[in-house]
């Protein structure tokens, strides 16, 4: 069933140093490899029929332009009897599939034999209930006696991330009697799935988790790498965990439900993977914003599966964001001081770290590490994709201060970020930038 | 500098069975043993003077009775130059060690060689600020002007081991703009301790900790095996995680501060580890229950070596208590739903497991698993300890029976218990019991 399993380049331009203070990765020549501990595989729902796959093996192999091939490990949208495609977190004893297509709701059997107690509690929020509950209570019951099945829906939206509102879900796990051996299923978007987590690693010291992403954005972020938070008033994501899912499901088919602004906010991530380590990615996005914006679903599933890889790549070297792992944080630090600025909930996400990657990209050429050619592509692909290039006008220079002051990524007093540097594809991960430099970048986002 | 690293027959008459539903130990013949992990270290401060070493190598070697020799790890209490004994908790890259001595924090070496960032946060309580917050503060700072430190003083009591307290740390640690190297410093007994260490494991998904525990019950129990977590109004320790600190250190001279209601309170955990593991220790607690309730430090430092030991190996074997670190759990199902019942912080944690054992031990007798001889001297020595043997008057049958449901042993709905089994210091941890022998149990206790 295994179909592909080979070593990758990994950025043949790109290594990586670990220092106690600084983490940053620098310019060597073409010789660098780093040999995958992930795979991914491609298969039938039951196992049985292989349909193919793709993970590419050098930069020079084909990748699918304007309309994937089945080749890319997905197959249409629409179908019940589709490909699936698994990528596989390779993480030791804390490993698990993503698995990836469409119409997988309607096969109980991916969510059931990765279900560890008997109690499982669905963790949703008011919109995605009305939608999707039922068929997730169906794929966890059907010819499953033993299981019961209890639900919490919460308020939709991420001002609702918070201590408050994390309460309610211990509440309802105690009074519906939950232990450690149940789970909790998020089925929702990233909001959802980061507290659902968070409730799940702390619930008796840790019960079993399941994610079901139904936003473009939890499907290609917030559900693959175990991160899970919730909000402090002072700074995003300040209180959390990094705690593994037993698997994470995404059926493709709960995007056709998605708003347009929604599906932006999302893409703004897959924008993000291509710019840190894949330029064919990022090329085939410039190629395909169309398809993409308009749902095609070998152009989606293809976007999803490539930017889960990617991710999957980063967890599985470096799970708890020692070294590496940072560089899937490009745009967010300017991205999450909006977030909190404006006030949570007020932009999505993915709109407020495309600004934030406009600003990192703005500070990378003022450092001269990237060429202007580079910004432009960059504003180009995201106004493309209908998203935001700067903040909104109630930013301040000193609101961005003071808010990234408590970045999660400041070490000892020095916030250290993930700027572009090279050519397309390159990143780095440092505290090595003059801090002068990055006052101007933010004056000239704000008029105050 | 390592003086015994040998291995150890542990409970020779005890094997421990691991199964998805019931974990069991069983009596088996004298042929089982378990190579230890952990290794005991015992050397002075700076480690050039080597004082001596005493682990047991076997249950017919002989230990410290009435007054424990310098052999057993520890020195007086009150020379600041006295010995130390280092347990080390084995857990890979998680390991850590366990200080005991006295005078320890005379000596700031041992903490800052711990530290990773700059910044600490000493979380203490209005109680223990005025006795050793100096003390510690020096200890973190002297001849080390790099490091500066914040403190959060909170109420005292189990009552503020609440969601509400934990979120003033989480407010001091982002105003003093603590960031993932910071460290959390635990400065007092269980509640701080375990409130500090939830602090430190979710604070910007997981910080520096380190404890310094101040009372008989956290240098025994709760500072030694990564245990963190808040009550809920539902549940004791209901919201929680495993999260190991960078060191624990021990200073017998802070129990000189105890009070006799609080040390009793530790006692009951001295207690537990011999009935649990170690028939021997228990023998030597009734021939020096006198020395130790008048706080001669030659029996305490044995005490609390013995102790932590104990509560090491089985951390090394089992950190996240899939199977027999559960037996740590004795007479705590019982005692959690008293400390519950009649309301956080009007019970010490300690009495209320000293009714717990009681009430196991009853239960182990009804199901024939011990004889009558063993209950008695279990009432005898709670009883010279100065704590309580049967639960309060307000506790019912169905209060028990309410809060015992939601207890974290429960899988599956079924509720697992730590029971004794066979000779002194052997012990069950199972769901195979008589449901009905437990409600005679709780009616015997209960007068509703």
């Amino acid at each position: 069933m295994i179909m592909a399993f080979s070593s990758y380049n990994f950025n043949p331009f790109l290594s990586f140093s670990f220092s106690s203070t600084t983490t940053t990765t620098t310019l060597l020549p073409r010789l660098y490899s780093i040999k995958l501990k992930w795979k991914s595989r491609t298969s039938t729902p039951f196992g049985s029929k292989v349909v193919g796959s793709s993970i590419r093996s050098s930069p020079t192999q084909s990748i699918p332009v304007e309309s994937p091939s089945p080749s890319g490990g997905s197959k249409t949208m629409t179908s019940n009897s589709s490909a699936l495609t698994i990528v596989e977190v390779d993480l030791g004893n804390r490993s698990y599939p993503v698995y990836i297509g469409s119409g997988l709701l309607h096969h109980p059997h991916f969510l059931q034999k990765h279900l560890v107690g008997k109690k499982v509690l669905v963790v949703t929020n008011t919109t995605i209930a009305s939608l999707y509950l039922d068929k997730v209570i169906d794929a966890l019951t059907r010819d499953n006696p033993e299981i019961s099945v209890e639900t919490v829906i919460l308020p939709d939206g991420e001002k609702y991330k918070n201590m408050e509102t994390l309460m309610k879900v211990f509440q309802q796990a105690i009074e519906s009697r939950l232990d450690r051996r149940s789970t909790f299923l998020a089925l929702g978007g990233g909001v959802i799935g980061d507290m659902c987590g968070f409730a799940a690693s702390t619930f008796m010291r840790g019960a079993s988790f399941i994610q079901v992403p139904t936003t473009v954005m939890a499907q290609v972020d917030s559900s693959v790498g175990g991160k899970t938070a919730i909000n402090h008033p002072l700074g995003k994501n300040l209180i959390g965990s990094f705690y593994q899912p037993q698997c994470t499901l995404i059926d493709t088919d709960t995007l056709t439900t998605l708003s347009d602004r929604e599906l932006s906010s999302g893409l703004a991530e897959v924008i993000k993977c291509g710019l840190i380590m894949d330029a064919d990615f990022f090329k085939w996005q410039e190629e395909n914003i169309n398809a993409l914006l308009a749902k095609n679903p070998h152009a989606i599933a293809y976007a999803i599966k490539r930017s889960c890889e990617i991710k999957a790549q980063l967890v599985s070297l470096d799970e708890m964001e020692c070294g590496i792992r940072a560089i899937l944080n490009f745009g967010h630090t300017f991205g999450h001081a909006i977030e909190n600025g404006v006030g949570y909930g007020q932009w999505l996400h993915g709109e407020a770290i495309a600004v934030g990657m406009v600003m990192a990209a703005d500070l990378s050429l003022r450092l001269g590490w990237i060429d202007e050619t580079l910004v432009k592509r960059i504003h180009t692909i995201l106004e493309h994709a209908r998203l935001p290039t700067s903040p909104p006008q109630c930013m301040t220079f000193e609101m961005f201060k003071s808010i990234m002051s408590v970045d999660k990524k400041v070490a000892d007093g020095v916030l250290r970020l993930v700027l572009l540097k090279g050519t397309l594809g390159n990143c780095t991960f440092t505290s090595d930038y003059d801090k002068e430099t990055l006052d101007e970048t933010l004056r000239s986002f704000c008029k105050f």
